[in-house]
């Protein structure tokens, strides 16, 4: 089977303007197909600011009401997606960039949670994974913004690791799937200080020791559970590692190996 | 040669939830191939008022300076522009949403002027033709934000009813293509400010005498120049009428027949 990427790219490398053009010129010179997630970075946070729009955090997440909803659209599906799919346009990288809206590529439903009302956020329910061969198959490179959409045509604010992780398990039918987290750290670390403890391979039973141990960072659980999910669901590799390197990624000679046995 | 529609809509009604709704409504309900173009309204400038940018208008135009284009980008492609699709696709008219970025689909250069400097603005060179036609024959409907790029990645605020003509145009060879200009007004008035003094037929030499008696409307000499243009150039059938007769625009029941001969 042919070869997909898809990769994520983190928050703090679309904050930094050099950062995120060296990673865009070492995406678009990537041989073959492949899809780029984004998440948001600061950017929606600080328009809601100037805005006056004041951010609601329970138990450490985001509620999405109406007026940050429309925020985080014209960020994350307009400003950042567009700046995105322009640059790769430069680099000769034919790609389009998508919200889950768009070609009813990624379908969802408003979260329900017994106590907590997150407002407009999505969780996914569907990847329509014949409207993105189609367009892998016009050697188009595709760039998706965390929105999706309802079956009422309601937006939602949805998280972009699970995005891709879908995206990668939707696609592991027709492709030899990679999915690659790539953010600001070397990848998993034993010490979140020391970027020299890095873990190069993590498997089921270590990373459940590591937890045990309370030796993996919080912030990287969700991540390590949505590879360790995508590897079960047909996704051959999984890895995770700084975004500067994502060439070294990519020939696997960087970052957190995530596999099965 | 099967029939494709190029619609624009204008900005009065993207403003009008109501009337937004309904048009959308009646535009997924149009049997066959279809494009929506549509404007901006009046949320660009709401949000630039509301975050202190200064919107410095120049004979009548407006300059796009850097934080104007940023905000037209998340407001046109962004807002706009998704929840027009997540609209379409509540009522199962499959949608995409594009930018002139994406897929590279409108290229365009930065406009040059003797004595103004427009800012980031852009006058169209190419269509990629063959990238909408693939899209028609998966029967999606296209909806273009009039964002548009040039060759080094730079997003440029792009007229959207030249857009549509562009579209219209490049279409030509491929498609009975009618172009259809809605917006709040019946079509071409004698008197603007009376709905029954509607026009239903226009050719050339009537326009050319409309134009030296300074009966026709201001604004509308760019939209009528605009539909000539798109006649000589493979367009079959240009209307311009009103967005909330859409249905019949398109049996040609309402709006100005725009004619060669």
């Amino acid at each position: 089977m042919e070869k997909v990427f898809v990769i994520k790219i983190g928050g703090n490398i679309i904050d930094d303007e050099k950062k995120l053009a060296s990673f865009l010129k070492d995406f678009a010179s990537i041989d073959g197909k492949k899809i780029l997630v984004h998440g948001g970075g600061k950017l929606a946070t600080k328009l809601a600011s100037q805005l006056g729009v004041e951010q609601q955090i329970i138990d450490g997440r985001r509620i999405t009401d109406a007026e940050t909803l429309k925020i985080v659209t014209m960020v994350y599906a307009g400003y950042i997606n567009k700046n995105i799919v322009a640059k790769l346009q430069s680099h000769h990288c034919n790609a389009i960039g998508l919200s889950g809206a768009d070609g009813n590529v990624i379908q969802s439903h408003k979260r329900m949670h017994p106590t907590i009302d997150y407002g407009f956020v999505g969780d996914i329910d569907s990847v329509n994974s014949s409207f993105l061969k189609n367009l892998l198959e016009q050697n188009i490179s595709i760039v998706i913004a965390p929105i999706t959409v309802d079956m009422n045509g309601q937006l939602l604010n949805t998280n972009a690791d699970t995005i891709a992780q879908e995206i990668a398990k939707a696609l592991g039918s027709f492709y030899d799937v990679e999915l690659i987290y790539s953010f600001e750290k070397s990848g998993v670390l034993l010490d979140v200080k020391d970027e020299t403890s890095l873990i190069k391979k993590i498997n089921p039973s270590a990373y459940k020791k590591l937890k045990e141990e309370k030796k993996i960072f919080e912030g990287m659980i969700p991540k390590l559970d949505n590879a360790f999910a995508a590897l079960q669901s047909g996704v051959r590799k999984v890895i995770i590692g700084k975004a500067e390197e994502l060439n070294q990624l990519i020939s696997g000679n960087s970052g957190t190996s995530i596999i099965n046995e």
